[in-house]
């Protein structure tokens, strides 16, 4: 619709996840017609993301240097590791400041159906680092959908044979949210893993 | 939450209009995990965007030229000028194919709020463009809100004191919607606008 640059960088933008057509133009012609947006920063930061990050060769994490900064800060909790299955669930938790121990991400979940098997995940090198007897509880914090408990089960049976505690997050409620609106299956799992208060 | 250039790339997806931080956090990740995605076209484009692009000199569209494809394109009808807010709403016309005359973007609307005048936008470029005559016809096709009636309003009254035809799109309900969802302004204009059938 538009010449040259501006539709090029429209269908560029609309190749993103989440950013349709429209959202691309917007975009587009937000930046070229807000002086004060910094257009050559972001240029810059895209063209040296790849470059400059790579995986925590420990935890699989994002980061700029060969360990992330959480396998590097000696004031976490080695006795405990978080597995998770992408490197924002690390974030995500992060966030929340309940947890000291380290993480271990995966890189994804079981999915026979988009062909991810145990192989293709970080499973050796999970199993690796608690070869050595220091981890004393491995909380398993893949996603509560069909492959993310899938990935859980696996993993438990696997490490049932150490003699580490294996958890995993609880299921229930949202805080905040409605009971009239919960789903039966998360309802289900509320009252399975009621507590006396 | 994250180290360095991920985090500053996401801060800076995040200042883009409609990107919150959860979106900002995807396309940084889709960018990083996605050896598909062409980074340096990107990179590229954005650093390019601004200087490539200035705004055609007759009707003030996007172009990378001093006019754009529609003011060097001799099959469109020089008599029918059609005045915009922006650029983006000669690309919503064009989809159309319904208009075949030229375009006259004003950069805006009036808006005491804003503080956007009407010497802010470009009406008096527009009174050059229909000084010798040629255009029989001025189409309001500014937006059909509080800043865009204004416009039309002050256009109309400015125009008419010139022989030429001034016509305003039609409002009414939009195809394919739904009466009952419809609010009383526009079901009310859909009344005026009444067509014998």
């Amino acid at each position: 619709m538009y010449d040259g640059i501006v539709q090029d960088l429209i269908d560029e933008f609309g190749r993103l996840p989440g950013i349709g057509p429209k959202s691309a133009q917007r975009i587009t012609f937000h930046i070229l017609q807000t002086p004060s947006f910094d257009v050559s920063r972001l240029s810059l930061l895209l063209g040296d993301l790849r470059e400059r990050v790579r995986f925590c060769e420990i935890c699989g994490n994002v980061s700029e240097q060969d360990r992330c900064s959480i396998c590097r800060d000696s004031r976490r909790d080695t006795a405990l590791i978080c597995v998770v299955e992408d490197a924002k669930d690390v974030s995500s938790i992060e966030r929340t400041r309940e947890f000291r121990g380290l993480y271990h991400v995966l890189g994804g979940a079981i999915s026979p159906i988009a062909g991810v098997g145990p192989d293709d995940l970080r499973i050796t090198q999970l199993m690796q680092r608690l070869a050595d007897g220091t981890v004393q509880e491995v909380i398993l914090a893949t996603n509560p959908n069909l492959e993310g408990e899938a990935t859980a089960t696996y993993l438990s049976r696997l490490l049932h044979t150490l003699e580490i505690r294996v958890t995993r997050l609880a299921s229930g409620l949202p805080v905040g949210g409605d009971l009239e609106y919960a789903d039966e299956v998360t309802l289900g799992r509320a009252f399975e893993g009621r507590r006396a208060v």
